[in-house]
């Protein structure tokens, strides 16, 4: 771990615990950070190490920062719609969606996974932005018959390529038939959890939506006996697999000032279809331009020749001289031998060997068309 | 310091370093928090010491993470005028106010100082909430005529008796003249900054909104420098000071379950003259309720015997064994020889002795009428 902050979190009451807590403390995190103004552990060990134990074992990762912005009533589906340029309307009781939202601008406000929970519940699962504000304020003013809440629901990913194993012992064998993205529900200690396919690593699993905090203890605790002989350990959202692997994170990769067709999300953006949604307008006209000319810039990954110093500000990156874009993660990856990073790069540098500016000085790097895995 | 979490903050670039950060790592930071994704000190030494150290001398804050919600363009008042039941029509551009910001059920999403930069630019200095997705989905929802950002400008506060002669020697005799929430500009290294006779504290002092990152260093330099012989220190907002005083935390003691009236801001509720707010429909009703029967419950001062373990999840409030409140901030006072503590309490047991009940087991407590300075 490169120490960074040496200072303590303070301890305050704003700054908000999970309902897996006692299990986290007990497993002795390194390093926290805070999202959604709740504490997210995001490392217990050696990131290297951690990276490979998620390769091959199982994780059990307190992710209850994700937390779910509900909403309830007749018009939860046009609402949730209306924020989205994602095609909705087929979207079953049996899927998530992993759903771009955007400003009217068509800049990425969050990059959420949308739920159904019933006919008129929807959870939306969010990064690290208050999109229940957005989403609020567009009930309120546009008079959707809904409200607007965060629910006492916290999301526990398990994680891994014995996660399945670890979750049919868990909740039953009806998990090992589950596709990626699709939900169903499993019943613990009485109550039926909604339980997804999904998670924020490419090494599969699933997440339980755990509803009520005081049933996250007892979920945490048979997790990890069922999994004992399976090497199940705590851990949080690996910054090296997820480069690896090309996973994005908002607020770090991304943020208002990206597009979703920077972002590579494209595929998700339903003009066509979805006529309404905030942002239509603006994305019409970038999706117009980028048919015409091609993009201007996208996130890319970018390797670049260590040491590297720790990821905490933006990168510059040079083409013989000139600035060509930043990068917004990094790290080594002692598994590809090199360093794994993120940016945001203007086209000329695609491909191309470029210098990355951190803080210690400068590093060769490429720009790549592919991720590592 | 208690020692919690005992883990660091993992590196990353969606938590924000300010551009005060050269001069708060040389100051040593014992503890951090994290505010609207961006670094915020919280701690350079014993917090008793600090307290006492604020209240004789002389503070300079990085308080970059109130970040400014900037509204520009011809709707921009009443843009503003929309978010909160506070009467901003004799607004001057010489004054800041701090508005409460409800949502439709008239609970607290935010509680920011506004102020007025030109006939058609406002600044939302900002609690701990994304209040521009609310902004902006307001303003979009509603086809104001506005660009709701946020700009490049964080706020440097100088706190403490001896703050007048500091910010007179660097910014010149004018700041003395400067009334309480009144606004004027400075002349410094060229630019002329917004600076205001405000702050987190009751301590006095002013804050100045430093537009351009660059700037930052320079000022804050200048400010050590000028107040050597002052004693002037790198701080933040002291959780002693600021409970003893009765300054309110956003995310602490209250949040969108809390409303203003709870929350002692019924003065800043002008119903009457403002008629078309968000959240109008519900205050209307909670002021009819509380003219006829009186609050139900209330912010309150609660004295608290030590030790006191971290506040650092809410503490139950019992009167005769039942359920009353709960404490949301908590901390031993030196100087009040008791703990100082804001909790949300029921009208019953205002005035009486209580338990509370920390993690730590049960204190004796007093919810008190008012607070300690």
């Amino acid at each position: 771990m490169h120490e960074f902050p040496m200072a303590m979190i303070f301890p305050s009451n704003r700054v908000r615990r999970t309902p897996f807590w006692d299990g986290v403390e007990a497993a002795k995190p390194l390093a926290l950070t805070v999202y959604n103004r709740m504490l997210l552990p995001a490392a217990f060990g050696d990131p290297q190490d951690e990276a490979e134990h998620l390769k091959r074992a199982v994780q059990v990762w307190d992710v209850a920062a994700e937390r779910q912005v509900q909403v309830r009533g007749p018009d939860a589906a046009a609402l949730v719609q209306k924020i989205t340029p994602r095609d909705l309307s087929g979207l079953g009781l049996d899927r998530c969606a992993y759903i771009p939202v955007t400003d009217a601008r068509g800049g990425m406000i969050n990059d959420p996974v949308a739920l159904r929970v019933d006919e008129e519940t929807w959870w939306i699962s969010i990064a690290d932005s208050d999109l229940r504000l957005w989403v609020d304020a567009i009930a309120t003013m546009g008079r959707y018959d809904v409200e607007v809440t965060e629910p006492d629901v916290s999301p526990l990913a398990i994680q891994g390529p014995l996660a399945e194993e670890l979750c049919a012992r868990v909740f039953g064998d009806a998990v090992r038939d589950l596709r990626f993205f699709h939900v169903t529900r499993v019943a613990f200690a009485g109550h039926a959890h909604v339980i997804a396919r999904s998670g924020y690593s490419k090494q599969g699993g699933f997440e339980v939506y755990v509803e009520g905090a005081h049933r996250g203890m007892p979920i945490w605790n048979a997790l990890m006996e069922a999994g004992a002989d399976l090497d199940v350990r705590a851990g949080g959202p690996s910054t090296v697999e997820r480069v690896e692997s090309g996973l994005l994170s908002w607020g770090n990769d991304m943020d208002a000032g990206t597009d979703p067709f920077e972002a590579g999300l494209g595929r998700f953006v339903h003009l066509d279809r979805v006529t309404d949604c905030i942002g239509h307008a603006a994305l019409s006209a970038k999706k117009a331009f980028i048919d015409a000319h091609g993009l201007s810039r996208a996130i890319k990954p970018v390797a670049i020749a260590g040491p590297l110093p720790p990821s905490d500000r933006r990168w510059p990156v040079t083409l013989d001289g000139a600035r060509v874009g930043q990068v917004t993660t990094a790290i080594w990856s002692r598994a590809m031998d090199t360093g794994v990073a993120i940016g945001t790069i203007d086209r000329p540098a695609w491909g191309r060997d470029v210098t990355v500016h951190t803080q210690d000085g400068p590093r060769a790097a490429t720009v790549r068309e592919t991720f590592w895995t």
